[in-house]
């Protein structure tokens, strides 16, 4: 591997290999922690114009290779840019997702022939496949047939950038739909027939249902009775074969990619003249019950008490929220209510722990968003809105958001626990009686942390706030700094909780 | 998980639940090897109609699980049939293969209430996907252009079932085609569109080469020079996207079911109504190449002298197969030389050791053949085509052959040894230098070994032959005879080989 | 890695640097498959002096990984030898166990300068350790007061060359011992100590148990009641620090070297001058029980009936058997069974398949047995003892043996089945009632196979033997002629069972 | 595992076994991180009197089975008590490590009636081994045959407990020792015969050194020329037996406990009344070079420019810290130079990163020792003393110290960066140039960060220090201050770098 004897040979590392072939796949970012043997690839990567953002904290690379779509190690130098390649290649084809190169550390300062190296090109954009002609005449039977259908938008259709068909789709046959809290936005939440207001209802009574990219897990309670009629006849759209019938058996399957489908199912409705009935029970039904819903959610949001609580704090933060900003979240009870409470107006403008709640994502995802946004859209701002157990997975990174001065507005919602907490005063009673590690519930975290000083100690604004009028202000203040970040600590009752859900026996139960 | 204590309630045991699972999902043959817990899962499933094969041999099962696609494992008894048709489902949904099922030995004698198992159907048919209209119309336009096209037909093809479409592209479009190993029959080897026997001259200079349902792995040289143009594009039809662009940058990308994108182009070309002419240079030249190719093939087939070459052994056995027969095969030299002188006309209707070259399943393939012939096809014949070695694998299913009374050919091409080995005078003169394990070259077996007395030992007709005639007499013996299996050993020059190649150091640089 | 240009470096491959790091390390044979890549290696192993024995199957390489006690990787050539080094004192360093090298295809053949490779020296003999003193008192005096103590010598003792010690230990002080099937021999089993012949009553009643190297897994029944008292005291002698107190809490851990612990212990009792009674009633329980157990399997082995059962046939092989052979032996029946029937006059000469019951080792054993056995005592014989089932798994290894020309005697106990079979006229009048995938026992093999043509295939002899006469005088032949392996298949009743047992039910319900 | 039907029977949940099991194996504390379904097993475990410590964050799970010296999964309710017995014992039996207990989620609130739980009682106490009689002469006569003897004191002296007979071999036979990180305080620090400040010559110069549980990793250079004697001979003491001989070839094994095994090595050079001469050529060498490097180190540390470098810090720190406190460490230069500057007094009163230089572990090693302190010496203080790198990767975690009242001093080392950093003048004169994602180096952190602030966030004493001064009152308030947390935020010059080394080039080279 050493290079020969020719003095005149042109060498390059394997450093400036993993650099050059990043680059050559069109990668603009590179996200890390340096040490040795790190640091090298970090800054042949900035040498090349890729920009580099050091982190504060990592998960064991180990786990990394398990969750991912492919691992790889190179052989060689040599082989580094085809290996490269494929990493990027494999995850964004197909189902998209992380792929891990295990790169050996000795490679890193090595030197190799220029000569010897097979360089490849940037892979081709993803392939697009599409569905059976005859399985989407099935399906648009099956939907025609329905008396009270239900589209249900997944990530999977945010992916695929189904906005405009699935859009089309909604206002064209006059269908209601729900979307999963990363398929928000693909239709706007304020479009007329969005039932999320109306969320276990229209589940619950749904003949037919189109399933968008979306995965009948836990968060759909799986497909199954009491949440879902037994007899539902589901529609399943996804780009990934093995996901088909997953829990539950479709009626139909549509196997290829979620716009390409969504558009031969509106070409062939479109053909049969199909148009759901607006005056029919079923949207009377769930019209009916989004707007008591709304009605009950309304009353929370407007209760004057304090603390306040998670409705009245999401209302005021939906007031001020700019239309086009992305929307980060994590936590318990903050991500759930946030998701119903704060609405999505764009594709792709919501980024949550999503499937398996993993937390400590938050801060991670909002620094890559705030990063894309300052170099395309760089008014467009980030709003991280976070549990305060969340943000502890990851609240240094807070210093990364300053030294890159981003302008990400962090919302801790903080209840001093997790799934909730005690007040200052019930903590202070509880010490009398003995150790916080024998006597306090294990949910709970220290009262009133000020967590906005995080933000301070690193020269961004940091506020405290107990009422919706300092909420307020806070939260204008930091959207009309648009050169700082601010992390705003919103006190709510630590006993705060959901509203009274039809089904709470059943909704987390899977987790 | 035991069942509760009102006695009137039903109650089913682990065993019964994998067997009746796997007959819901219409499993109809079970293969495996008792011993404490699995005879009881054997016993359940034949008597409930599942057809139970005992073998001789099995792998380790960890290692299964490795290279499985799905690997799971139920939680408790209720969750088996979901689980068994996740597996069964996953491992036929988009590119099949093995899932592995890890049953808790300790669940297959526990019981349960019937009333709690979560009882599943069968799952859907395979879900199919078409290539996007554009992505076809580009890939025609690509072919429409070529002056030297290849069609290069792989196994996927065969699994799709591609058959019909593939043969009329062939024919509407005049086009020459070379199959794969498992390719093979897809159009049958006769067509006289079928440039096999120019091989190597087809890859080297076709100009357009579409793929249908095969890698560029080492069996095509990776899509390399000097084996293939540096400028050849390549069309790549394959059902996994992730399979798309290894190791070689195509032209265009058809991610797909095989059939289905077969037909689309197909569409696509009749309305282009594009036909490559008959006359052209590059067909001239294949023609001209497969003439000569032929010719050596035939001198060496023809040859007199003895032990005999590979090349006579496969011209005889070719004369007297019938043409519905199913061909498995196994080994070094014998598989490949076999592949070229061993034609087949339906597709699968050839099992070989594929692209691993993994040894000791020829004769598992040969059983499983048998078995679904002898219900479906009572006529069809299986013939075995086995190195020496490689029979050394799993010889000892030879019994279970014979247990079954399976109407077996298995054709031993006993060269002494492993890609070569030393004829018994040499072995003897060796012996006298030293200890074998000295001096014996590693490749070598035991010199003159009575393989096929192992099929005597189980009640089968065995045949030792050394010459031509000898071989078409036990062949022809064996194929008589429809009750007994056979197993004919065919003692062959054991420095036979294969014949001149063009680029003999790359054939196998890579295995 | 390349050599760099000077011409007058010598270089060496990594094959060769493989072989002589293996040499280095007292290596001296090398079992194996070739194929690409692995024949370069064999090859490089004889040119030095190694033996190279190839083999005829191999269980896949990546399950190798798992089971291994150590899996390394070189990351370069000049790497080599120490990571053999590593891998050798790994392997045979606290509790042995395989170990597992890694070795990249490509690194065979390339090549490096022989200067810039980290050559080691070979590693230094295992070390050893003795248990504390104070639990070596601590012991002492528990067994002192023992009134029914008992000694388990496990494959530990053997492992550790405890054969001295622990035999000096049993006639010093008169205790009464058992050995686990691979402790067998450690002591004679003719010992007038060995209590063997009582097993059951003898770990049922006894009060203090030595275990030497000993697991209390599913063979010594976890050493839980009925099968052992609930308030025995288990003194737990291991090399193992994690393997003392598994399954069962004991009186006290002696930690170290068991020939060296045991001289520990010896030496302090011979300071107590400590003996155990022999006119005890523990030692008349246990002589009563022995007597008449003994008398049970006589009536057994004497049985005049045929087909002969597996006493009958012990018993003539026992009569016959050279008192210094190497017993190897695997199957479910014919290894138990012939554990109690076949006595070991030595340490080390018995090879079972042992605590997992893997099936499929017993010829590879056999293979390395002999080979040693033909380099160091050139008259000692290895018998091989296998069930017909246990034969399948392996039995083309036959070629092996006949190939290296060891003087290996196998005897096939041949019941037509898997823990039982059918005789060929009751499967005659199964058949008519179906197929065998649909009729036949799950563990039913074919009747009557004749597996001693499988030797004969191969130039060995072959007996098929049906009556005790038969089988002596098979035996007889098989034993004088000390050039040619030979195979004894014999047949006996397919539902022949072990004698009944006082505790069948928990026999083997943890396998 | 369901309850049978009767009433009258006691049940218990998995939650509750878990916690049980835990107390009867003496566990007094329990960390975790609770969420859905570890809450409920933290609140059995406080209810039956175990600690519980909440944290804020935590690795993947998956990754820590990965690192673990055993993994198991109990396969019912009822196995839960035996397999965190084995667990508990694993975990400190032979060389101690992390055990990993995978408990199925739905385990946690199922119940099984009581009487059919396998309880176990408490483990036994680890057992100790000693090295054999022989070898232990063997390395006490190559010790007395020494010219250039030197004792290196590992963390497995510090783990068995061996600074009583360490102490005594040091004075009795006036042998220069050097300790590793974490061997620091098995003997003080201050102790004469202490060549810490001399090391490099020291291991460069001994002609046989004796290692005390330490490992020849890259700590301690591979034990390879040239910072080592080609000839030198390692008499290499460990409770592992495949440790022994890692890296280089000793002249001598002792396997056993590392406090028994100095004993027996003590009590044989008392024998040979051997004593190494304290007016050796040797001995008045290492005193010169610690003479000279203490004097340099001086030099360094009372440089009054500012900001500070690392050893004027640590000098400061050095006279302040009580002297029994426990030290918690880590960072690069931080940690290492910290090493030789902060003295230990005590054995196993230092944790730093260790061997594998993981980051993020500090601060839960400073909540684990200081609860421990807590309730047994409540005097003791836990200091803490971590780079601003390192602080990053857990420093959510000093809520969990104000959250439990810990008396934790933190001192963050703060160089603006990993390795280096930019001071906040070059910082600013960077960014005109561009975005640091493009023109920061990699290493840099944001200058001048307020970590003190994280620590006034939830209640603790923060301090910003720049000179001397502003750090001995920082420290000496905190330390007289024994309610409340401290973080002392000490701002160095980012340019600070560890003095000169002999070796540079090879000290961290494979890390």
């Amino acid at each position: 591997m050493a290079p020969h004897g020719a003095a005149e040979e042109e060498c390059v590392s394997g450093a400036q290999l993993v650099a050059e072939a990043l680059k050559t796949q069109n990668i603009e970012y590179m996200f890390g922690i340096v040490g040795i043997p790190v640091t090298e690839i970090a800054i042949a990567a900035q040498a090349i114009g890729i920009k580099y953002i050091g982190m504060r904290n990592e998960q064991a690379v180990e786990a990394c290779r398990l969750y991912s779509k492919l691992s790889v190690r190179p052989s060689s130098l040599e082989a580094i840019p085809a290996v490269i390649e494929k990493a990027v290649r494999c995850s964004t084809y197909g189902r998209p997702g992380a792929c891990y190169v295990d790169m050996p550390g000795d490679f890193v300062n090595l030197q190799v022939n220029k000569s010897s190296v097979k360089y490849v090109k940037c892979c081709l954009p993803p392939p697009v496949c599409t569905a059976e002609h005859s399985a989407v005449s099935v399906a648009a039977s099956i939907l025609a047939h329905s008396r009270q259908p239900l589209l249900i938008i997944g990530k999977g259709a945010a992916y695929s950038r189904a906005e405009n068909s699935i859009r089309k789709l909604v206002d064209q046959c006059g269908l209601p739909f729900l979307p999963t809290p990363m398929g928000k936005g693909v239709v706007p939440d304020n479009h007329p027939n969005c039932v999320a207001a109306a969320r276990s209802r229209a589940l619950q009574h749904a003949d037919v249902i189109i399933l968008f990219g979306a995965r009948l897990n836990w968060i759909l309670h799986f497909g199954l009775p009491p949440r879902f009629r037994p007899d539902v006849k589901i529609i399943q759209v996804d780009i990934c074969a093995e996901e088909l019938g997953n829990n539950v058996r479709p009626a139909a399957n549509l196997l290829g990619d979620i716009n390409a489908v969504t558009e031969q199912l509106l070409e062939q409705l479109v053909l049969m003249e199909w148009k759901y009935p607006s005056y029919s029970e079923w949207w009377k039904g769930l019209r009916e019950k989004m707007k008591s819903n709304e009605e009950t959610s309304k009353a929370l949001a407007l209760q004057k008490s304090l603390p306040m609580n998670y409705y009245t704090v999401f209302h005021h933060v939906r007031e001020l929220l700019p239309r086009d900003c992305i929307l980060v979240s994590e936590g318990a009870n903050t991500m759930d209510i946030g998701r119903t409470m704060l609405p999505n107006y764009h594709p792709r403008h919501r980024l949550d722990a999503g499937t398996f709640g993993a937390m400590g994502v938050g801060l991670g995802f909002a620094i890559a968003a705030a990063m894309v946004a300052k170099d395309q859209t760089p008014e467009r701002r980030v709003i991280c809105v976070e549990g305060d157990s969340a943000f502890g997975f990851s609240g240094m990174e807070v210093e990364t958001i300053c030294r890159y001065n981003l302008s990400v507005v962090i919302i801790v919602v903080n209840n001093n626990g997790i799934y909730r907490g005690l007040d200052a005063d019930t903590w202070k009673e509880m010490l009398k009686s003995g150790e916080p590690t024998v006597c306090a519930p294990p949910v709970c975290l220290l009262p009133n942390s000020h967590y906005e000083q995080i933000m301070s100690a690193f020269g961004g604004k940091g506020y405290f706030v107990k009422t919706p009028e300092e909420l307020q202000n806070a939260l204008k203040a930091s959207l009309a700094e648009k050169q700082v970040p601010s992390l705003i600590n919103v006190m709510i009752n630590p006993q705060s909780d959901r509203k009274q859900q039809d089904f709470h026996w059943l909704t987390r139960s899977n987790m």
